[in-house]
């Protein structure tokens, strides 16, 4: 391996497959030329979408004669599909061929696989999925956004120093983060066992955390990090993208309705438009697998070129800042902490 | 008791006490000649906001000399202040004075005092609140937001009864509502144990229920009745609130840019209007605590008239309908089922 960044590309994962990767791939290189990327997957298929792109040291494609399902088990996606690009691309990162993988597939699939192949970092129990969402003041981070259905406390603590370690190597824009647990009200009195123990294990941290935070604050940006169990964030997630896009169908409605809302809707284009770019998901598409020896970007399975494209970009990114052995270092200094008190 | 419908309502309970909730019941009582009033709390500060407006038979004043605090322990409400307008409204209805009180005060105090003098319905172990929120079709109901931190299958499966019977005799637009679960994905492997049984439990129900759904799914409107524990509804409640707060503001300052921008904004006002009158919440206010024997509305503590007025409404159609009743029946009719299975 050279000094340049090298990514491995699940070409076959997620909706669209290489229709949607190869491009991303293609308009990624076109901007930036520290970055070889692999394209994993059937030969074929993947050659189909190169247009007249040619392949090179930078683009190269590696086969992988399998897919994963969207909707396989993760189990069987294991056992049963050694090569399948996802996997192929994972044991490229393992092997020491690429130095992170970007994956549109299966979440669950993706998650299980590069838990068996890449391991676990030391003194991290589970992996955690984390991204940024916009706010009103930026972007805010949120973990575990569904790698996890049921947390314990320490998960969540863990969960906390990573989120930290990720967004202060990641995040040029947040320095010393604010860490926030989320909670049903920031009384102390509220919220279930885990979340109070959790809260004790921060309190005792040398993390800057601000303490409870709730569902409304992820988006108002008075917090860096927000902290919950993958079933919570999950949840949390999907509701505030039914709200978006319930909201959009009421505005496109509204100006449809006659002559005058027509015409102001003309007007509002311009405003429409700064406005979903602020918001747009696929601007914060590429959540990080954490807590894992490897780097692992999972892209939305939906992703077009243009989110998958930024998905590369995180990856890169991860490389560039070392995320996993950032994350190692942080865990390892504050669990001293903990045992010196 | 007459046959006239009573409801009493805590005068000093929310951000805005008697200064909201008295000019709420005069304008409810001007449009309602079958409703008779209770205003509860300190005489003197309901007077102060009667006006011109004098009182009778059907808005009476019930004096009662505390005021529980917003952020007050539950505990501490319910043993120390036995004479707070919330207590004496909650009185009133387990006394036959009033078919229902409305509370816009501290939702712990509420619910706990709530528990404490009215007692459970039969074979129901846990209150859970429910709600409309608007959806792109219509609206979707949505409990338990937030009166319980955990829940177990069982409690899951009382919720969606309880859930199902409000919305059959409640809501007019909605019969043999669709109940969902909410879950991280909708294949079967997802969610942690508890949801898993209590997927399995409404699944041998007669209820008529869809099977899981997600976040998104409550405000697209392919579901009637969203089943959750109180930690994870109030959190996907909230961060709704978040981004729709989030979007407002991107949306006035993308109108403010400069001319065009505002000349658009001008223009728009009607479409705005339109929208917002579509969502506002506060044409939702009204919180109902089911599994209760007796009538508990819950107001959004910053309510305002508009939005408390609403809650009284949400109090009458509960006594009309005879919401405790009608849960208790089916409640039973569900349990016998599973018992002869």
């Amino acid at each position: 391996m050279t000094d340049r960044i090298t990514i491995a590309l699940d070409a076959m994962g997620g909706d669209f497959g290489p229709s949607v990767v190869v491009p991303a791939a293609i308009d990624f290189l076109k901007k930036d030329n520290d970055v070889d990327l692999i394209l994993v997957g059937r030969e074929e298929a993947i050659k189909q979408h190169l247009g007249q792109y040619s392949l090179s040291e930078h683009l190269r494609i590696h086969p992988a004669s399998e897919e994963v399902a969207m909707d396989e088990l993760p189990s069987r996606a294991l056992r049963g599909k050694k090569d399948s690009s996802m996997r192929v691309a994972i044991d490229l990162v393992k092997e020491g061929q690429a130095h992170a993988c970007v994956s549109a597939g299966n979440t669950g699939a993706l998650m299980a696989t590069a838990r068996f192949v890449l391991k676990m970092l030391p003194n991290v129990d589970r992996p955690a999925i984390i991204s940024a969402l916009p706010s009103i003041s930026g972007h805010t981070w949120v973990l575990d956004l569904g790698a996890n259905v049921e947390s314990t406390s320490d998960h969540l603590f863990q969960f906390a120093v990573m989120g930290s370690e990720l967004v202060n190597s990641l995040d040029e824009e947040i320095s010393n983060p604010r860490i926030g647990l989320l909670n049903i009200g920031q009384e102390e009195i509220k919220g279930n066992d885990q979340v109070k123990r959790a809260h004790e294990l921060l309190n005792n941290s040398s993390l800057n955390y601000i303490g409870y935070v709730e569902g409304d604050d992820v988006y108002c940006g008075d917090v860096d990090v927000v902290v919950t169990d993958g079933f919570v964030g999950n949840i949390a997630l999907k509701s505030a993208e039914g709200v978006a896009k319930m909201i959009a169908h009421y505005l496109k409605r509204g100006f449809k309705r006659n002559f005058f809302t027509k015409l102001a809707g003309v007007l509002a284009i311009p405003v429409m438009n700064g406005f979903k770019k602020k918001i747009d998901p696929r601007r914060y598409n590429g959540a990080t697998l954490l807590g894992l020896r490897g780097i692992v970007i999972k892209s939305h399975g939906g992703a077009d070129i243009l989110a998958f494209n930024h998905a590369i970009k995180m990856a890169k990114k991860a490389v560039h800042t070392n995320v996993p052995e950032r994350i190692a270092h942080g865990v390892e200094s504050q669990l001293e902490k903990r045992v010196n008190e």
